[in-house]
């Protein structure tokens, strides 16, 4: 058990280390040899966990899709609400979400596959979209693809543009925005009010996010250190 | 009329090479010796046009702003489908665009105000909004700001992935899929059935945009060819 702790905290501080060498240097000029150094690890402790730099890469860029399955709701588009403001909340905390996110915009980044992340989020929500469709929340033409590639693409301009504009801070606003501003379209008005889409409510969020993974990481912490 | 002519085809042609080192090296590393090579020009033709590295950034990211105004529709709500279309033809069709859109989301183009091309976007966009608002176009609750920088957020995400996906090919359609999902939470049904929002008029006016500037650059060819 204190093995396994230790070894998801080496795979995620080389990550991080990873992260932050390609943030500064760019992929293509990154060397495996930089992230050691930033790590502080040896050769054989990265090639462990990771066979390239491109393996690296794709660690890097799977970061930015939510760790743990969201918590269910009876109203399946809830899920939709919270998974894009807990994206909005870990983009603002995390510096492994924001280097990921940063990593899959970078047109420099040739030899990585920067279509994976974008196919993965767009799945991800299509999931929830075709729940709701079967459910009956969603109304008769929408269309589950064109609306997952939708939030998908605007989400990811809006957090760069807030980044641009203010380092992010007003990101939870502008979700809310999307957010209010599209599902109109996609739902009726009597489902449209049970939907709890607030900044208060994404701010309760943000702090159970917190202290789930607070209590995880200390948990780790007691286990590595017996 | 010759000599303007020429500089104004100079002008394009620093940029067009600025903005394709930019693109190879990233921002940081070009040098102007380097664009000057591409170029093919000496350092006084550059220095008459552009004072400095900053300047020539500056240059290619105010590009992807329209060159010319909308032509002016009954519908004020109009030009910004019409704005948004165009954008997505020119990012489609002009290098000098694609350059000036990946300057502005590249995150390594530090010393760059980065800020800026997306201020002057949101600044157009509230324009066209403002107007229609005083026309009495839009639904009560909207906010100009909050609905200017949802568009420009939201279509810069859409024409990056669309790039990372297949290379714009798709980017009408996108365009298409955010007015068609976001405009009938900001105007009224009545007003939503004169508005021109298919991938038929897109197309009408990339042809007619395409064939303005197409006789201009006829003009200015045989002018400085004098």
């Amino acid at each position: 058990m204190a093995q396994q702790a230790r070894a998801i905290r080496t795979r995620r501080l080389i990550l991080e280390s990873a992260a932050a060498v390609f943030a500064e240097r760019g992929y293509e000029r990154t060397t495996i040899g930089e992230i050691l150094v930033r790590a502080g690890l040896t050769k054989g402790a990265l090639y462990f966990h990771f066979a390239s730099k491109e393996d690296l890469a794709l660690g890097v860029l799977d970061a930015q899709m939510l760790d743990e399955p969201l918590t269910p709701q009876p109203v399946k588009l809830q899920e939709l609400i919270d998974q894009a403001f807990l994206l909005a909340h870990r983009l603002q905390r995390d510096p492994l979400v924001r280097a990921s996110v940063a990593l899959a915009m970078d047109s420099g980044a040739a030899g990585v596959d920067r279509a994976a992340p974008f196919r993965a989020w767009i799945d991800q929500v299509a999931e929830i979209l075709t729940v709701a469709k079967v459910r009956g929340e969603l109304l008769l033409h929408v269309d589950v693809t064109d609306t997952a590639e939708l939030f998908a693409g605007s989400f990811s301009g809006i957090q760069a543009m807030s980044q641009i504009l203010c380092d992010r801070n007003d990101l939870t606003h502008r979700v809310l925005v999307l957010l209010r501003y599209v599902l109109p379209t996609i739902c009726t008005p009597a489902l449209l009010i049970r939907l709890e889409m607030t900044e208060e409510h994404a701010r309760r969020l943000a702090a159970e996010y917190d202290e789930k993974r607070f209590a995880e990481d200390g948990e780790n912490l007691t286990t590595s250190s017996r």
